[in-house]
């Protein structure tokens, strides 16, 4: 925070301007209409029998039961009714609130506190100095900006300094910082303001956090859905952001940073941006995949699997109950497989590693751009405070160590010197909370896996059960399938919300000082549990299923006499299709139908029977048309844009790590995000109370997490391609055994001899509808045929196919990653148009400078002039007189500024 | 470029303070003995016999001539002597420098004409205003820091604003500012004064670039090697820093960015932490190189080689003249390769990719950790001015396109309008240039490569005709190893010294528009050109020597008749090995004894014999002590720290590339760098002039270089240990085909058969040796036996060794590229220590303006009091009133400041 920028709103106490005409406003207004509000805070009251008789002097309040929700009340006036019985925890908790509320109206704020509930405002000229100096505020010399602006226009900007007042274009003192603005300044002075009677604690989080308050949130600028045609920015963004009916317009990101903050602006912004993005993708992907329609026929290994002429007689799927049987029944799953299984998807898959790397940075590229046109290029990281459970376990620890003493300590100190060595809270202490977390991630991450494992189990002891009777025999494949990743599905929807509660108890445990390193905390352990859980299964179909089988005659068994899975003919390809097609979808669907859309109806409707099943004292109060900050307070409390960006990562892991396997991902992607857009807008715009705007520059961790995501699925690719799909053995059999270059003959190469003969004992197929004769049955691997001098050893094919799958991974990684830093290497990060404007707007701000700074030295000199002005208060004349000239000034910068940046 | 930082020297002109006592430093004053030297211009004058009779009027000139390379002396006061005879050229640039020189005095600077030179002076207010809105400053509050200050301890500093001057602890005002400060000040000034008689170029590099200046630079300190106990920055360097017997220290960093500016102690600061990280990879890599030692004789491999028992009869290595040889005797080359090809370099190698990542997190934190103690944090890039040669370039665009009127128009716009449009460069304007670029690049890479195929020719047909004769056939490999490795050596070392000539044309045809870009794509292109020529001998050895050879029976020809060269039968590493510690440490040698040492020594002989044989007139003046600035006038120009960088980064790339196949590199680097950096510093204080002291945050493109050599060696060494070393083969062996789990039989294992009676026609040995009995000899590869069904095919022992190698590969680059993102991660770039205090140093600023923003407010609210003070200038009085209270008010942040930074 820069200490130079002092915004100061000149005259503000004075009311001389007249009172907003329009009545409806007064909703947002404090009672004398004239002040805005910026800033609520919200407490519960006990209404309690016993008369405890001591009350503070000087303290009057007028309590108001209206149940044990109800709220306190407070007469606008001192010195109405005698103090009302509270107990001893409600007492202290009073006073607490009255000695912060005292400390709030020492900074300068103004209090109003209403029959329900307090509204805080800023005003007062030390106040606004000193919040001033505690943001650091770049603000637009022409407030006036039309609402949708468009970007190729801005005001040349420079942070706000009480002492260049006069350089600025102030038209409207009152309007001069927006409303975000102002309930930012609100908020940082909450978070600043001390409260000794609360421990020492700093800020309203920590009365927040120790139920001392129960809310504080800056108010909506109206109703969303008031009838009248008086537009506030909230009616503004319902009707051209947050309803399905504008789906195809592009967001109005400049008015949603404007209302909700930077940091919200950007996550809509980045959503934006990959939605847009998904559709070149989801294009490219229905052409592949139609491609893969086309081709569907000239596919020679698919004909031949057809071709009941080729009967390649298969050896049984299980013991004793299963037949032999002819490859050309599972023609169909072999066609199927050739529309995710063919040359296009490797190009797709190269494409899609490239698109992640362009999408990184143009997102890099539009946040340089946001925060050019939002005037974030200048702020820096500040120092946080601690949390307040940071410092209740400092507390608690120095009470442990030192006894009594370290607490009055302590508690002389200023809260500031908390931060001495001592009073920190070192890896020692830490560690029972490492060892915590690390023992239960590993827990969470091994309780996954053997639900991967359970349903594996599932599905082999199921298929094995089915297939005993004949009946179920014929779908048992489809029916296993099915019911496996429906499980899956399931099992992955529950750990989801699971794993997100243990994520946020696990950081809790540790105990992180500022709410930052919190939020990374938990961003990153929540990543890691959900990611692990809702691709574990996906990593089994794709790169383990059916590699651990073994061969005929000496199949792999678990338990006692179940084989190990094995893939259908077609390949797993196929399979970790089905897996990820419905796993993507279903969470998808029904996250966003169950969790987003009906849990939070469900809990209106809920509150909503509460409140009726109520009826209080308050009643005759509700008949009047209810206070914004009352409208609001009924709302859900802003939680955090964690869940939503955590939904979207798992998607883009989707739409990359498994894009060679299918390539419909990303379609299906953008038909989700059309609608998570309006979704999420609706709640923010609807459902929620307004969040404080917060300030960023950036998206911060999840960026380094797409990129990791981005990095990851070159390799995951690679590794589908080479050895989940049948590409690279096509190749090496059409270039290496192939006798004139066609695929012709694949399928028998691919398939190696079994004599029957050697089948263990009580294995062998019980009713055979084949005839006797069969002597070799095939299976699908590269092994020496019984007539061989080393027979069913890896055959040399196996390993030339092996060498030639490795190779193409590494050949594809680096040929890709090298591709990606050329991609990164050749879109600079800061658009040059940008970076251009920012050196100009440099030069014109340094030119100004220098021509206010020539005549401030002129004035200098002709000090006759200057005397014959008023002696005293010389710096307000001065500034008065300067503010002619001045004024003529600023209107110069902002034309010669636009006229440099219009470009 | 901050407008608000606003440095002012108050009083300076008032002559008040006492000329400066020791006459010494008359030398690098005024001739008052008052004013400092910040920066000098020097220009050539040719002496002609007529007289053109056109003077400037109000212009006189002292015209003393001393010979054709003389100097332009200027008599100090006005009006002495008439204007001397200039030819028409010569005139040309004697009024634009007038003109030049008259801006530069508007502007404020103080100018004084030498009979020899110029110096140029900050001075005058205005001027000192405008040079300070123009830099960003970041003064220390207290400037009489110890030069030698501890890290641990900082001022609170704040960007330098005129209007908070009394905050700042300025004891002596003309001290304020350092020499480098003062110079970076005035040199900004002469970078933006404006020429308009010289096509309205922009700065002294423009008129330096037409010539009509010579040089501009600022003044060394003093002399470094002066007798007298007298102690200047550059003496102190020199002693301190620039000698060999100093070679043990470390280097006084803050010192050496205070003389010569953050840019050059960016350099030696890198270079001291690469130097210091090379002696932990030094000791690990002399451990492994004796690991190799000591194991020798444990070496299964090497032993069974060695013994004459296991008769390995090899097939002839030449066609006719080479006859059967057995394998015991390459026992030698053997057991050499053991000690660069055992497990131990496999772990060296994965600790030295960690290692180099390690280093570049280390300098990332370095880097902040310098750029906070030197208040770099703030400065951002500027918009620079064009090159001479871009603006000349558009010049001729414009006249070629719109004639003459143009040119007016260009010339009745103000400089800053050239970036319209139609008046860049565009990419049309550019083709010719990146088309020429292109070409020549591509020319360049493949005249590199056929240096190295012609080496492989010279080595491929010496080899053959010295092994004709039997006298040198014993030591034939030996012979054409070694001259073939001081051929490459030589190529390498002229082509260096090409390219650098040959990317510095490339670049100017380029004509990049700024300063900035033209450094960037040098850098880049002759990191490429220089990079390619260094390695891609070594890039044969390791990856393409003996791959290509054929089997016996149908050997690979080159030309007629000339086999392709194989490897040495230890494998090739040993041969790489040699390979590399001949061309890394010839090319260090010779490049800094001849290139570095001898060059410059001959440059000044040369110079000095040239002086010697002119006497002129200036004689008796030589006689008299020399001044400082014809000292500084006869040292070479700073030509940037390219060469210097270039030669580290291609050594970083012989230290990290290959270091699996030549553990000592590092060893050797470590030996050269000690050398190095008094080397590079023993020129930048002795023989050097001084250079322009440059503000810059980072290292720039070298960054980015090294951090792509980084991750370029992983594959590469990868790469090496899989292919090029017999890691892969051994563990194969041994795990898969060892009867007993040792490598007992592998050098049999490797070998495969060859029946001789299928040597071609012709190429049988004509003289053997060997008993008619051969029948079969052995050849290094895995191969079918001749008593196969298909004979000489790979075998499936090939395969699965080519499958080991590339799953080595990917697990290897995958595994060191995870690690690496771990160690990037868990390091955090900034230092926490300097994140907290620069987070304290911002809380603290925050805290100390809101008192003084508080004690201003109380001020004016008591206007009876000041009403009293002066009437007029109250402004003045007022900073004046307030100084008191503010001397003790700096004191107070300075001093809180260091209690809480002191850590």
């Amino acid at each position: 925070m820069d200490p130079e920028h002092l915004p100061v709103i000149n005259n503000y106490l004075d009311a001389n301007e007249p009172p907003s005409s329009e009545a409806r406003l007064s909703r947002m207004h404090f009672h004398d209409n004239q002040r805005k509000v910026d800033y609520v805070l919200a407490y519960h009251y006990r209404k309690r029998g016993a008369h405890l008789g001591h009350g503070s002097p000087g303290h009057s309040l007028a309590v108001i039961s209206n149940g044990e929700t109800g709220k306190e009340r407070h007469g606008g006036g001192p010195g109405d009714v005698e103090l009302g019985p509270l107990d001893a925890l409600e007492e202290e908790r009073r006073e607490q609130r009255d000695e912060f509320e005292h400390n709030l109206m020492a900074a300068g704020l103004e209090l109003e506190k209403d029959l329900e509930m307090y509204e805080i405002k800023a005003g007062g000229s030390i106040a606004k100095k000193f919040s001033a100096i505690l943001q650091t505020l770049s603000s637009p010399l022409q407030p006036r900006v039309p609402e949708h602006s468009n970007n190729r226009m801005k005001n040349l900007s420079y942070p706000f300094s009480r002492e260049k007042m006069y350089l600025y274009n102030i038209q409207e003192k009152d309007t001069f910082f927006d409303n975000a603005t102002r309930s930012r300044i609100v908020h940082e002075i909450l978070k600043r303001t001390a409260c000794s009677r609360a421990n020492n604690t700093m800020g309203i989080n920590s009365l927040i956090a120790n139920n001392i308050y129960e809310a504080a949130y800056p108010l909506h600028d109206g109703e969303y859905d008031s009838p009248g045609d008086d537009m506030n920015d909230r009616k503004l963004l319902y009707q051209e952001w947050a309803r399905y009916g504008v789906f195809y317009k592009f967001q109005p990101i400049d008015l949603i940073r404007k209302y909700f903050g930077e940091k919200i602006g950007l996550y809509f912004a980045w959503l934006g941006l990959y939605t847009s993005f998904l559709i070149p993708s989801s294009v490219i992907g229905v052409i592949v995949f139609l491609y893969g329609c086309a081709t569907i026929e000239e596919d020679i290994p698919s004909k031949e699997m057809c071709d009941h002429q080729n009967a390649f007689t298969m050896c049984p799927l299980c013991d004793k109950s299963c037949d032999y049987w002819n490859l050309s029944s599972a023609c169909g799953t072999a066609r199927a497989s050739h529309l995710f299984d063919n040359p296009a998807t490797v190009f797709f898959s190269i494409f899609m590693a490239l698109w992640a790397t362009m999408f990184l940075e143009n997102w890099k590229r539009l946040q340089m751009r946001l925060g050019y046109f939002w005037d974030l290029t200048g702020i820096e990281e500040e120092e946080e405070h601690s949390r307040p459970e940071y410092e209740t376990k400092v507390r608690e620890k120095l009470l442990k160590e030192s006894g009594k003493s370290a607490v009055q300590k302590l508690e002389a100190n200023s809260p500031e010197d908390d931060e001495d060595d001592e009073d920190k809270l070192t890896w020692k202490d830490r560690f029972p909370g490492y060892l915590m977390n690390f023992a239960s991630i590993l827990f969470m991450i091994a309780l996954t896996f053997s639900i991967v494992f359970g349903v594996i189990v599932y599905r082999i002891t199921t298929a094995a059960a089915l297939s005993l009777n004949k009946a179920t025999r014929s779908n048992v494949r489809v029916t296993v399938t099915a019911t496996a990743v429906i499980i899956n599905l399931v099992v992955i929807l529950i750990l989801d919300e699971i794993y997100g509660a243990v994520a946020k108890w696990l950081t809790k445990i540790e105990v992180p000082k500022t709410e930052q390193t919190f939020e990374e905390r938990l961003i990153l352990k929540a990543f890691l549990l959900k990611f692990v859980n809702a691709y574990s299964p996906i990593f089994y179909v794709a790169f383990f299923k059916g590699r651990f089988v073994g061969r005929p005659g000496s199949y792999v068994y678990v338990f006692d006499g179940y084989r190990m899975e094995e893939c259908a003919p077609g390949g797993c390809l196929m399979e970790l299709c089905i897996q990820l097609s419905i796993i993507m979808l279903g969470k998808q669907l029904i996250q966003n139908n169950i969790f987003e859309i009906g849990v939070p109806k469900l809990k209106k409707l809920f509150r909503k029977l509460k409140d009726e099943t109520e009826p209080g004292e308050s009643d005759p109060d509700h008949s009047k048309r209810p206070e914004q900050w009352d409208l609001d307070h009924s709302l859900e409390p802003y939680t955090g844009l964690t869940p939503e960006y955590m939904e979207m990562i798992i998607q883009f892991g989707f739409v990359t790590l498994f894009v060679a396997s299918f390539p419909l991902a990303p379609v299906f992607a953008l038909l989700n995000n059309v609608i998570e857009v309006r979704l999420d807008a609706k709640k923010f715009v609807t459902e929620l109370r307004r969040p404080d705007a917060v300030r960023t520059k950036d998206i911060g961790i999840w960026f380094d997490i797409l990129s990791g995501i981005g990095k990851f699925s070159v390799i995951i690719n690679a590794f589908v391609i080479a050895v989940t799909s049948d590409f690279i053995p096509r190749l090496v059999y059409q270039y290496s055994y192939s006798h004139n270059g066609t695929l012709h003959g694949f399928v028998n190469h691919t398939l190696s001899f079994f004599n029957v003969s050697q089948l263990k004992e009580g294995t062998q197929p019980e009713n055979s509808q084949f005839d006797q004769e069969v002597q070799f049955c095939r299976f699908k691997d590269y092994r020496e045929p019984p007539w061989a001098p080393n027979p069913y050893e890896f055959s040399k094919q196996y390993w030339s196919v092996l060498s030639a799958r490795l190779a193409f991974v590494i050949i594809f990684q680096n040929l890709v990653m090298f591709l990606s830093v050329l991609v990164d290497w050749m879109i600079p990060d800061i658009p040059t148009d940008i970076s251009d404007q920012i050196k100009k707007e440099k030069s014109l701000l340094v030119d100004f400078f220098l021509k206010e700074e020539h005549e401030k030295v002129k004035l200098a000199d002709e000090p006759t002039q200057r005397s014959q002005g008023g002696g005293d208060r010389s710096r307000r004349s001065r500034a008065a007189s300067s503010a002619p000239s001045g004024r003529s000034q600023p209107g110069s910068i902002a034309s010669s500024g636009s006229q440099h940046t219009n470009v």
